[in-house]
């Protein structure tokens, strides 16, 4: 089929749009979850939605679906799914959520204008909570779409200031009326930035994203001993802070012993009393490690697991650890990632098969439905960030190639792709 | 000669007593200098004084000395110094300074009350601001005492509160008369305790204190490039945290290579933005390296400067270096170094030379006159904090001791020990 022709300059004034409800410095935004902000962004969406005449929707945890069936040959069929988040982190960029809800939008206008008509419905939803900065979990609204969390503990879920998600809900007006878990898809596609600096660095317009990475974060606390500086001989110390600076310098060598796409991080690291001429008595860190293989992010956790043992004992420390979240890795449908290499092959665009190390609620829809990704470049791979960037010409890229896997997705004939539900 | 005879009641009530001016969990107490608590104690300090019948004299930085020539046949030659601090860290315990000072108050006493004569007068001093933790430099009277610091310099100095020194000074009523530099004494010998773990770890009491060690204070600033945790390539990475660790790390080994009496100490270290899913962009850090002999210290410091050049190379960040401070080593009096060593085996106690690893009012002192210092034992190496303690017995070795050595000091012909002056 011809490629669908879409209006870049509507995407971006959109996302402009979205942005200016709460700018930050440069391209950046604020929409904390559930937060006035945010609800400014929902009411933004379901103007637009209405201006397109679809069908709109929203369910007990807040997610907005729209649902366009006039195009379609037969309207009951399960839609094809795409979106993605309208909240930020506290200092967001204008990209990252917004362009995959706005994308959506994009597609099904253009499909209109087009006059085209697909068998199946195209739907365009907006999660709630994907970033998880004010409420944990994040990916909460998605993760309660396809029933992986109870209705009812999201609501019960305190944030950071103390809020309630329920009762912010209500307060913002987006507590909807439609059950979830919600009706499966007949497919799920995200557009998304991505967050990393792969692409740009290769010098490659689209990702082909083949999974989301697993996920193993820890918390360290290291007890040692406070002591002078100066006074304290080397062998008489049981410094908590050397402690955490062995064990990260051993993260980067068991990062390296696993080899492949592993990737260990500590982010975090405080010590007490953070003093130039006192020993530290007490660490704080965290490990993030990552990787697409389960198998070798097991084997990390492994290692790390005895780097912790084996520094506790040659330093003279206790070290507690605790996990702060654990996800598996996930795989997305292999259709789904060859059509959007093919699709950007058929345009002649560069593409590349990459995982993502990022969460996403496409990682959530994926257990209900064959799903896939499309990432565009991020300038230097900057996000959660208001210096975010994505190149306009990417931009077009990404949107133009999403708009025509939904045009083939939306014309599979039954059972569709995969194995759908099955997941 | 015969010991003299100490009443340890009398040295505890008045170390209570300070303490309680503004005290801290347990036995701890807070007079940072110039504030209305130090204010408080320089009042105290100075009612003991005057019962003791002194002639008190403050100087212009604020210095109280009070000298006790009733016993002396010779009441007009330099005195036998001894003396410390009053002031303490924000969370001090009671008896770093403190107990310098008020054994240098029972001595006088203890003489007095035996009817001892001495051929020279004795004082006893209170430095400003040895601690440095509201004005810099640390040991700043002491300083100003001998010259090594401009006055004008010293009252212009701004604190972490923006206060002046000379306006505080005024405020408490302790900018003095007397001039400054102040008169040599004779010799200078202060009572302190450990603060660190040695003399406990080897089950010593008296510390025979040959130096202090020199001081080499570094700030580094690390820049790299903040990045998603999940999304960038270990390869990709300008990680400014791991750059910090690799510095800390290698910091433990050229501690060890460099040997001796070397210590490195990494204290403060902080990240940005300091959380468990970036890499950290930034990451400041202190490192903090002593060592008794000059030219080992100076080989330290070179080995960190290149392990800096190669860190930043390795890990593609820039590194900015900066000195917090820069000391010298400093060496005792070894006639009193012997003094000390030969008066607590006279009194049956057992003993050990060691420098200092922490700064003192004597090595300031030890520029002008021949100088010394007794430790007695921390328990733990606990200081600068109210856990800070010495045992009863402890502290009455340390202050007979300190009573012997200043009663032969004190009976010296001339010219007196070593080389008056000469440093």
């Amino acid at each position: 089929m011809a490629g669908v022709r879409i209006d870049l300059t509507r995407v971006e004034e959109r996302l402009a749009e979205l942005a200016a409800l709460h700018p930050l410095d440069g391209l950046g935004s604020c929409r904390l979850a559930l937060t006035d902000d945010d609800r400014a962004g929902r009411d933004l969406l379901i103007t637009w939605m209405g201006d397109l005449g679809l069908d709109v929707g929203i369910d007990a945890i807040g997610n907005i679906v729209g649902r366009w069936s006039a195009g379609a040959d037969e309207p009951d069929l399960p839609p094809v799914m795409t979106g993605s988040h309208l909240d930020t982190v506290a200092t967001g960029g204008r990209f990252d959520g917004a362009l995959g809800v706005v994308a959506g939008l994009e597609v099904i206008e253009a499909l209109a204008a087009s006059g085209a008509r697909t068998r199946r419905p195209v739907a365009v939803a907006a999660f709630t909570n994907e970033e998880g900065s004010r409420f944990a979990p994040d990916m909460m609204g998605s993760l309660v779409y396809v029933g992986g969390l109870a209705l009812e503990v999201a609501l019960d879920t305190v944030g950071i200031d103390g809020a309630r998600v329920g009762h912010e809900l209500d307060r913002i007006g987006y507590r909807g009326a439609r059950p979830v878990p919600g009706p499966a898809p007949h497919a799920f596609v995200e557009l998304h930035i991505e967050q990393g600096p792969v692409l740009e660095h290769e010098g490659v317009t689209i990702g082909a994203v083949t999974g989301v990475q697993g996920i193993s974060w820890q918390e360290l606390v290291v007890t040692g001993q406070s002591n002078h500086a100066g006074t304290t001989p080397m062998a008489l110390r049981r410094d908590a802070g050397h402690a955490a600076v062995a064990i990260a310098a051993g993260v980067r060598e068991l990062v390296s012993v696993v080899g492949g796409r592993q990737v260990g991080t500590v982010g975090r690291l405080h010590l007490e009393p953070n003093l130039v001429n006192v020993v530290a008595g007490r660490a704080t860190m965290t490990v993030d490690l990552r990787n697409i293989d389960e198998a070798a992010l097991r084997e990390a956790e492994k290692r790390l697991s005895e780097l912790v043992t084996e520094v506790a004992a040659t330093e003279r420390v206790e070290i507690a650890s605790r996990s702060l979240a654990r996800f598996e890795p996930v795989e997305f449908d292999e259709r789904i990632v060859s059509l959007v290499e093919s699709t950007a092959t058929g345009r002649g665009l560069t593409s590349r098969r990459l995982a993502s190390g990022a969460g996403h609620d496409a990682q959530m829809m994926a257990r209900v439905c064959p799903t896939g990704m499309i990432f565009v470049p991020s300038r230097q791979g900057i996000s959660h960030n208001p210096a975010e960037f994505t190149e306009p010409g990417h931009l077009r890229a990404g949107v133009e190639v999403l708009a025509d896997v939904i045009s083939t997705l939306a014309a599979d004939p039954d059972p569709g792709p995969g194995r759908a539900g099955a997941r």
